[in-house]
């Protein structure tokens, strides 16, 4: 059945008549914020600014600070706060600092089942063909009406037949941005390049001789001509999902590691400057599809609202995690939101039957 | 491409022309060895009977003694021996006691490069493409030739579109023999007659209310009218994986436990009469299929052995263990036999999307 | 500080006023229940049977119906159940159906930091400091006042000094009961006759020359003198858990599976009639120590009420498991009850850290 | 026993008379290697600079290039080449490039045993008792002889016993170096100012009221302050981890990550310079203690070779990684060294274990 949006449930403003108006303080030390100040949740939050008038910030993330900018109110990292920013104080959060936060913004009667099932504790026993069928009428609508960004470990090019799923994910359109590492560019452009990952083949699985020099060797090759765009223009590259991103000119953003290798020269090395061009990204975001990657999935899902406002209107992010192992999901998905979902399997398997399921849908 | 069985390599016999004739010793205590005993592998093995006339037994399991009835060999569990059984004795296995363990007999060059592959230890960051793949031409090759036999956790039956996958398995003749306890026939048999498993709704994962009574009331039911079958027969179970086995007559095994509720009628309650009974499915099996059960697994795993002798030539017997842990398939994996093979995934996919890959195959 | 049991609540019967006689049907058929039976939880529950006559079965364990033998209750497995058995029929629990389940027995306002505690979920992650020092107090208090079951899994022995601390805290009498498989037992005598398990030593991890006949000539030297307690009168078992245990008559249970080799001649072959085995010394459990076995842990989990009666008093019957995966942990924690503990370790470092923990207050 | 190092074995130079002198090319473009460079390994390696003179670099690490400097040879990313340096070039190993790799530097007859049980795989179930009576031969041996780095996730921290324990070991002088991200520091400033980590006291487990605000104050106050050390000389910071590294002025490197909040003024934002002080203390390091953290792991395995320099003699630097699971250990133990140990536990054990054992040795 095809996927319709939950409405938005507005708080009830009028029940919160007697709060006083939210208080700011100014920023003295750059960086640093003011005592008392207020931390976002996941939540769409509201600020009594004057009377009556109760703003909710359009883009936020949690465990920052609400910084007000004449009537609008931007959230903001510690790290970027400037003398003279004008931040939220308060830490209650039902009206009584002039803050509400709305942790039910979704989760009207319609949505009770829903809300059940996305509540249930996930593990390798839980059920889970509800899930693909749900996700493949939600990629369907996002892939028209929304903005799908898709964190991905290295793993999920390791094996042959999950690279080519996420290329043709990527090429059918339900791929409109890509938070990574060095590692997922690395291992893709090796695969284009020698057919294995790790010096593996990623078919056969036969050891390359002198394998082990591949994914330098990419690596080499690409930092000479400079760029990724540059190894394909030369036509290094003939394959892979980093080729199917750069021809539909896809947003990615590659955060450096201190484990990495080369680094590919798109690589972004200062970790806050990365986080900034992946919460870039994000603000888009309307479903998030992490998998195969503790580092980059919680760095995302810290960043991911549980809310975005698209045309004027109030929808949910959506945040699916999948990955082998519960303790790493558990982490992602105890976020108190019906919108974040856990599937437990190899990330292979999920790419393989989440990309022939849509497939068979357009037939 | 069709699968092809490797060639069996004879031993070279002309290479242990000055070996001794095993020796057999009487057993004196029933269910006791004599002192020295030899103790069987999962390799072929061969005892000299007379002078050049090395014999191998041939139905074979490791851990086992060697039994010489006239001019047969018979692999005996200790607890099966009686007294003046006359058992093998010598633990030297290159021919010094007559007794020859012939431990490389499928690897001719043509597998070097399956040598190769199933050398490499698995884990949920290797290449599973190729072994899909194989997978669908060897269990194309085996429903015809060969003998599957599906060794299963409950956890196969707990998410609706795994089940149906098991159930066409069964539908299209993959499976020839079904090992299993009473939790997977229990849940279901819940299943069928309820949409649940422990109470929760197979594909909605809503859970039902009184749903914690739906095992108990499917067992009590069953337990009523005496039979599985008899509980098909009054149109109680209208679908799932044991009423395929049933119409289809596929011989199985439900191995009691120390867990179990009820259990079924057709639970074996003595652990070594399910053993026996076990053994005897799986003394026809030329593929084993195990997934999410560690006890079963394991245990099937012991009494199989590496080949299996078919219309009087010696053939491998391929053992697939599937399951979400290294831990769990390193176990069984670590047999130094090239027919052993491990796909680290949840089942509930690998079942949909084997089924899935060899139904597309037919076509 | 020293252990304190946690004060009893009765339910209000008062509240109860209006509720008719629990009411009871005849088993007609051996092994079955009557429609509509009422299944047992793992908390305290009552039975009207005459007006203003709440009875509480003293030994309960959950999945099994309430059958009435005159003014007292018995709990019993379905397939125990013989013609003419009086089972309680009802499924509301609230007293409508003259039945009453208690699922607050402890749970007062001094209990609350625990109460939080327990609800906690845990994982590898999770602090464990106060458990351990709360599992010194309880087992010290339990030593003198309790029963202390300890269900193994071969595990524990695996190991050079948690065999050894292990064998200690038997000594120390902090184990009064032991239920584990014939895996423990034999690669414990393993370990006494030959220094190894499974063939590798216990302490320097050598693999011994032949190595992997050690298990099964320990099997067979007992099973030739017919017994533990024999081989350990015959000198071959000079240390260890088993004859630590055979020692001062501790009661145990070696349930057989389907694993076996052997088995050792205490194993129970028969599963069910080694359910009544455990169940018989879980009837006497004040605590449960359950470690690195899943089979076992959850069956035992499945027989061990959340409370228990002794010198005509009830008390909670705490649960501890013990394994390295979340999975397998949260399969036992699950219960609603607050005496159910979970911690995430391998069970080596548990056993060592407690044996040594529990030592130092001696002194 | 008191704990000896290895001897080295010199390579057998006479048998390589006929090789080559090794080549080196010049970098043109900066951050990239000449085709055909050689990548280090984790061994010892000799380059002939000149007939029959093979120089060996005295600082390596893994999947780097080999500048020659003059009559010295420095090992280099390929992100610090700069043009005009000297690239050694060529791929085979065993002399005929001028390039010998020696992988076997200390596998002297008597390090038999050792050899045999490094290579053995670890599970769960392996038995460590050894392993922790070497470690604290090696340990102390290293106090007084080496230089220990330690590589911490933040959950060594999470648990009140093992802050305390990894304290102790800093105050006893185990601890030379210190590897770790903001998350470690975060979380022990949060315990030593709130008794919480993320919000949960780290002893009771109680969850604290505005809890999740404390690891966010902490930062905001450190910040406010420029430094770790400022807040301690405030007096902000009575006990942990960072306390005692600062106070002994020990070596340390917060690594920055996608993931921070703050973060800590002492991180290092760009992740190749913090890879670049890591390697700065891994020079030094004669033995790494890497726990709870993969990112950290790896990364800091990836620089460590697996023999060091000290006062002209060449000895292994051994690897010790700690971690619940083997899918993790794995990684860092598969480098086909001697030296490189896993251990399956939780750290908290692990650590708390350690203290105890090391201190018990002092009396």
């Amino acid at each position: 059945m095809p996927f319709a949006l939950p409405a938005y449930n507005e708080p009830d403003f009028a029940a919160l008549s007697g709060a006083p108006l939210a208080r700011f303080e100014a920023v003295i030390t750059p960086g640093v914020a003011p005592d008392g100040y207020h931390a976002t949740t996941i939540f769409p939050e509201y600020f009594q600014l004057a009377p009556q008038r109760w703003i909710m910030p359009a883009q936020s993330r949690m465990d920052c600070v609400v910084v007000r900018r004449g009537d609008e109110l931007d959230v903001v990292e510690f790290r970027r706060l400037a003398p003279g920013d004008m931040v939220c104080v308060g830490r209650r959060e039902n009206g009584e600092d002039g803050i509400y936060v709305h942790t039910d913004p979704f989760g009207s009667i319609e949505n009770a089942r829903e809300k059940f099932a996305f509540r249930t504790r996930m593990t390798r026993e839980s059920s889970f063909s509800i899930d693909y069928d749900e996700l493949y009428d939600l990629l369907e609508f996002e892939r028209e009406n929304g903005f799908i960004v898709w964190v991905l470990g290295p793993a999920v090019i390791f094996d042959h037949d999950s690279r080519e799923a996420l290329t043709r994910l990527v090429e059918a359109g339900y791929v409109h941005g890509l938070l990574a590492g060095n590692a997922l560019a690395t291992h893709d452009l090796e695969a284009a390049m020698h057919s294995t990952a790790l010096g593996q083949e990623i078919y056969t699985r036969r050891t390359a001789a002198l394998g082990h020099y591949h994914h330098l060797d990419a690596l080499n090759e690409v930092r000479r001509l400079g760029s990724m765009r540059a190894a394909m223009e030369h036509g290094l590259v003939k394959n892979g999902v980093m080729r199917a991103i750069h021809e539909r000119n896809i947003p990615f953003v590659l955060a450096g590691s201190i484990r990495d290798d080369g680094p590919m020269p798109e690589v972004v090395a200062d970790c806050y400057k990365a986080q900034d061009a992946m919460r870039n990204v994000v603000r888009q975001a309307t479903t998030v599809m992490a998998m195969a990657t503790q580092l980059h999935s919680i760095a995302t899902g810290n960043m991911t609202p549980s809310y975005t406002v698209t045309g004027g209107s109030i929808r949910p992010v959506y945040f699916y995690s999948v990955d082998m192992s519960e303790f790493v999901v558990d982490k992602l998905a105890n976020r108190g939101s019906l919108s974040a979902r856990s599937i437990l399997t190899n990330v292979q398997d999920f790419l393989v039957t989440t990309e022939r399921g849509l497939r068979k849908r357009q037939h």
